[in-house]
C-alpha cells in the first residue's frame, strides 16, 4: 500500500528498481487521468502537466481534440522544472478549455476520484490532481482561473498552491481568462509545492503578465488569521460541513495563530463577479471563434459558457472593472491587520450523477470561496484537514495578498501537519516534520544563488536550515562569464565582463535578516557576496567570483547555467566540460 | 504688466489692496475663462477649478448647461485646498465632457490663447490654464486623460502636473475614463504645482482608483534621460519644430542631465490605443446615457466620439487590455535605465480655423505626446521651454513611472529655471532660484508631520532646507487626540487613546537619509519621533507628544487637525479654543 518514491526528494534517492515498479504502476493507471503519456523509463523525477499546458514533444489538446496543436517548445513553467531534473510523464485530463470546477467536461472521460468513484473529482485540474493522488507523480501543474488549481485538490486530499497571478509565467499556456489565469502546482506536501515554485516562478520575457514579486513574510509576533463569520457559511445542502469546518478551525487555533471572524461578504461580491461580469468575455476571446468554427466537436456546457460573453458589451466590461476596483479598496484593509483569510476549499462534494443533473449551478457552488481570488490579485493554498462522514477528502484554504506565498505555505504547512493524514489516496503516512516548510519570518534579505545553493542542490539545504526560503527564478544580465571552480564541491563563479557576456540561471532566495552571519559563513573563497545585475535591469545581493579567484578556471559559460552545466557533464563524464 | 501677487509665496504675503486689484482684475478677465465665478473679495488663496470637479457652492457642468447639478460637497482635492487656505475662485471653462485637447469644444466660448487669440487655448483644461497664465490665481486644478493637463500648459507658457495615477483623489469629478482620469495641477512655477500636490494628495476611503504611492527620487548620480530619436519626432506641417526642439534639449543637457535617445515606437503605439481601443467606452459608461437623451444640447464633435463606445464589444475591450499589457511589459524597462523620458508637450499649435476645419484630426495630432501616459501608469510634468518663431509659448513633458513625481519635479524645474522665460502671460520675470524644487534624492525615510512642518506652516521651510518634500496627505487612525503645546510656537501633540479616539489630518515628508540628524533637531519637547497608525492601517514614522508631554494642555481633537484649529482659533481670537 505504501509505496515509495513518492515525494520530491524520494525521487531524487530513486533507484533502478523504484523506477521500474514507477512504470508499472502509470501502465495501470486509469486510463482517464492521462491524455497522453510520456516514454516509458528515463530518468528525472516524473512530472504530470495539464494539457492546456504546452509540453513539448506532446500535442496540446485541452480535452478538445479538434483544438490539438503541436507546440514548438515546452511552456516556460514545464522547460524551467525540465532544466532542474524533472521529465514529463504524461498530459493530464481537464475540463474542456479549463471551463469548469467539476473534472467531468472532457471527450476522454472522468479521471475517478480516488476516495469514491461515484464522486467528481474535481477539476478543471481533474487528471493533475488524481496523478498526485495516487502517488504517480510527486508534483504535477494545474492551471487556476476560478479555483481549478485548488478544488480539485480537496476533492483528491493533496496540497494545491495557487501562486500569485504573474509569478508562474503563462507562457504557453491555453488561455481561459488572459488577465486571471495562474498556472498552479499539486503536491503531496507543502514544501513539494514550494519547491516547484521556487523553480518554475519569476518572470519570463514573454508573457507580459508575469511579474517580479517581492514576498512578503508572516510577522514574527505570531500569526492572525481571518475566518469567515460561520453563520455566513453556505454548505449548498451538506448538513456535516458545520462539523467539519469546526475541526479544520481547531487545526488553525493550534498552530498558535490568532483567530478573529470577518464579514466575508465583499469578497463573495467579488465571487459574483466572475461569474456576473465581463469575464466570461476572456474565453470567448480566447476560443470563441475556435468553438464556433467547431460547434459539435466541443462539450455542450463548456460551448454555451463560452459563447455567452459574446453579448458583453464594452461598457459592461468597464462597469465590471469599476465594481472590481470598489470591492479590491473595501477588502484591501485585510491584508494589513491579517496575514491570511481561511475558508473551505470548497463547500461539498457533488456525485457525478448530481453534476449532470445541474451541470451549471452545481459547478458555481463549488467556486463559492475560489472565484474571488485571482480577481482580488491574491494568493492561495489550499490543504487537506481531514475526511468527511462520507469519506471523502476536506479541505481550506489560506488566501493572502500578492507576494504572501511563502507566507501562506509557511501557516498551511503547519496546518497540513497537525491534521496528521496520509499522503493523498497513497495511504502512506508522514512525518509531519516533512509536511511544514522551514520557517521563515521577519524582514529579509534577497540573494541571488547560481550553484551549490539552488534548490535541490548539496548547499541548498543549509539555507533551509537558516530559515531561508527559494523565491523566484532569475537570470543575470547578458555582462557575465560563469567559471568552474574545482575542489571537492565544484562551484561556478561569476565573473563581470565587458564583452562577450551571457545570462546566467540563477535563484533568488529569501535570507531572514537574523541569518545573514550564517548565509555570510556558506561564502566560501573564492566567491564574494557582491551584486548581480539582472536581465530585468534590476540589481540583487548574490554569490560571484571575487577578482582573482577566476585565474585557470575552465570557462564554462556556453552552458548558462549550473544545472544545465551539471547535466552535461553528467553525460560526458568530463568535469570541467 | 507686472502684476503682483502672482505665486503662492506672493498670496501669503498679499495685503488688502493686493486683494482689491485682484478682484478688480478677475473682473475684467475675459469671461469665456469661468462659467462661474466665486463671491469677490474674501480671504485665501485663490484657486481656478475646472468645471467638472465639484466645488461646494457652485454647480458643475462639465461645459454642458443642461448636464448640470449642485454637488453637496466639494471634491476630496478641492476641499483639502480650501482647508490648506485656498478659496475658489471660480469654475472654469473645458472641452465638454472633458473630451478634445483643443479647448473649443464648450458652449460658453474659447477661452482667448492670451498669446494669439487666433489660436486654440488647448484643452480640455482650457479656462485653468489661461486663469493660470493671466495672473488670476497661483494654482489651478485641471483633469488630464489624454493630456488635458498638459497640452494647454504649453499653450499658455506654463507648468502642468500631471501626477500619478490615483495619487490625488477622483472623489467629485465628473468621470471622463475612470480608469485613467487623473486631476492635474497647474501653476506658474514647479514649486508652486509641488506644494498643491503635497496638499491635494493621497488616498481617501471614497475613490477606489485612489492610491497611497511611495515615491522613488532620482538616483544620486547624476539623472539620466531619454529622449525620442529625432527621427521620429512628427510636427504636422510645423517647420520650426525640430530648431525648437533642438533648443529643448539643449536646456536639458545644461542640466547635466546624460541624455540619450532611444526609439518610441512602443509609446506611440500605446498612444494609439487611446483612440482604436476600447477606452473610449469608459467615456460612454460615464455620460452615454446622458447623451443619448440630449442630443441636442451636447456639442456635436463630443456627442459622436462618446457614442461611437457603443459599438464596442468584451472581447474588443480584453483584446485591447492584452495589447496594453504587453506594451507595457516592452516599455518597463525604460525606468530601470531612465529618470525620466523629455518628449515634447504638444507637437505644434493650431489655429481655431485649423480645428474647425478638421476637428478630430488635428484633435488626435496635439495627444501624440500625451495620450499614453495614463494608459502607461505614468506621471508627466509639462514645463515651458521657450517661444515658438511665431510668438506662441513651447514646452517639454518630462515623463517617469507611477511616484516619480517628485523626480520629474527636481529635472523639470531646473529645466525651467534654465529657460529664463517670463511666468505665463503676465510678463512678470521669475527668480530662477524660485523655479526649482529644493533638491532631493537618494533614499529617504518618510515622515507624518502634524503641525508646524505642514506645506505653508513655519517650520516646513527648514524641512525643505534639509532637501525634504512632501509627499502626500493622511489621515490618522482614529485612535489618537491632538492637544494644543502652547508656547512662543504652538504646536499640536498626538496622543494615543483607548477610547475616544479621533483621525487627525496630516502630511508625509519624505526626508533624505542624511537629512536624518537635521531632522531629529526639529524635534523639540515634549514631541517625539514615534510610530503613527494610519487610517488605511499603514504605520509610518512621525511626530508624537513624548507620555507625560501632555498633561494640563487643552484638548483641541474635535477640529480634527492643526490647519481647521488655526482657522478656527484665528476666528474667536481665542488661541487656545
Amino acid at each position: 500500500m505504501t509505496q515509495r518514491p513518492l515525494t520530491i526528494s524520494d525521487w531524487r534517492q530513486a533507484t533502478a528498481a523504484d523506477r521500474a515498479a514507477h512504470a508499472a504502476r502509470l501502465d495501470d493507471a486509469d486510463p482517464a487521468i492521462f491524455i497522453a503519456r510520456g516514454p516509458a523509463g528515463g530518468d528525472g523525477i516524473p512530472l504530470a502537466v495539464k494539457d492546456n499546458i504546452d509540453a513539448a514533444g506532446f500535442a496540446t489538446t485541452a480535452a478538445c481534440p479538434a483544438y490539438a496543436y503541436k507546440p514548438e517548445a515546452s511552456a516556460t513553467a514545464v522547460a524551467r522544472l525540465e532544466a532542474a531534473g524533472f521529465r514529463v510523464a504524461g498530459k493530464t485530463n481537464l475540463d474542456q478549455f479549463a471551463t469548469g470546477l467539476v473534472g467531468v467536461r472532457s471527450p476522454y472521460g472522468v479521471p475517478a476520484n480516488p476516495f469514491d468513484p461515484a464522486c467528481i473529482p474535481g477539476g478543471s485540474s481533474s487528471g493533475s490532481a488524481v496523478a498526485v493522488a495516487r502517488g504517480l507523480v510527486p508534483v504535477a501543474l494545474g492551471t487556476d482561473t476560478a479555483g481549478s488549481g485548488r478544488v480539485p485538490a480537496m476533492m483528491n486530499n493533496i496540497v494545491g498552491l495557487k501562486p500569485s497571478r504573474g509569478l508562474v509565467p503563462a507562457t504557453g499556456v491555453v488561455p481561459a481568462c488572459r488577465s486571471l489565469d495562474c498556472v498552479s502546482i499539486f503536491a503531496l506536501t507543502v514544501p513539494d509545492a514550494l519547491a516547484a515554485l521556487a523553480i518554475a516562478g519569476g518572470p519570463d520575457t514573454v508573457d507580459p503578465f508575469s511579474r517580479a514579486l517581492r514576498q512578503r513574510l508572516p510577522r514574527p509576533g505570531g500569526w492572525r488569521v481571518a475566518v469567515p463569520h460561520a453563520a455566513a457559511l453556505p454548505w449548498f445542502g451538506d448538513g456535516f460541513g458545520p462539523e467539519w469546518w469546526a475541526a479544520a478551525l481547531d487545526l488553525l487555533r493550534r498552530t498558535g495563530a490568532t483567530v478573529e471572524e470577518i464579514d466575508p461578504a465583499p469578497f463573495l461580491a467579488a465571487a459574483a463577479l466572475l461569474y456576473d461580469g465581463p469575464w466570461v468575455a476572456e474565453r470567448t476571446a480566447a476560443v470563441g471563434d475556435f468553438i464556433d468554427a467547431h460547434w459539435d466537436a466541443c462539450d455542450p456546457v463548456v460551448r454555451a459558457i463560452v459563447r455567452s460573453g459574446r453579448a458583453r458589451s464594452a461598457t459592461d466590461t468597464f462597469a465590471g472593472l469599476y465594481r472590481l476596483a470598489a470591492i479590491a479598496a473595501e477588502t484591501a484593509p485585510t491584508w494589513d491587520r491579517y496575514d491570511a483569510l481561511m475558508v473551505p476549499t470548497a463547500p461539498r462534494h457533488w456525485t457525478l450523477a448530481e453534476v449532470a443533473a445541474e451541470p451549471v449551478a452545481r459547478n458555481s457552488a463549488l467556486g463559492t470561496w475560489t472565484n474571488f481570488v485571482n480577481l482580488l490579485d491574491l494568493a492561495a493554498l489550499a490543504v487537506p484537514t481531514g475526511f468527511h462522514r462520507n469519506g471523502l477528502p476536506i479541505g481550506a484554504t489560506l488566501i493572502g495578498p500578492t507576494g504572501s506565498d511563502l507566507a501562506l505555505a509557511a501557516i498551511g504547512g503547519v496546518v497540513h501537519a497537525l491534521a496528521g493524514l496520509p499522503l493523498g489516496a497513497t495511504g502512506a503516512a508522514a512525518d509531519p516534520a516533512s509536511l511544514r516548510p522551514a520557517r521563515a519570518s521577519g524582514p529579509g534579505v534577497e540573494v541571488a544563488v547560481f550553484g551549490a545553493h539552488l534548490t535541490g542542490e548539496p548547499r541548498s539545504a543549509a539555507l533551509i536550515a537558516l530559515g531561508a526560503a527559494p523565491v523566484r527564478t532569475i537570470r543575470t544580465a547578458s555582462r557575465y562569464r560563469m567559471v568552474l571552480l574545482e575542489g571537492a564541491m565544484p562551484r561556478p563563479g561569476l565573473v563581470l565582463t565587458e564583452r562577450d557576456g551571457v545570462a546566467i540561471e540563477g535563484e533568488v532566495w529569501l535570507v531572514p535578516e537574523p541569518a545573514l552571519p550564517g548565509l555570510l559563513a556558506e561564502v566560501r573563497a573564492p566567491l564574494a557576496l557582491g551584486l548581480v545585475a539582472l536581465d530585468d535591469g534590476s540589481e540583487v545581493r548574490g554569490f560571484v567570483c571575487a577578482a582573482g579567484g577566476e585565474a585557470g578556471a575552465p570557462d564554462i559559460s556556453r552552458f548558462g547555467g549550473w544545472r544545465a552545466w551539471r547535466q552535461a557533464a553528467a553525460k560526458t563524464q568530463s568535469p570541467t566540460v
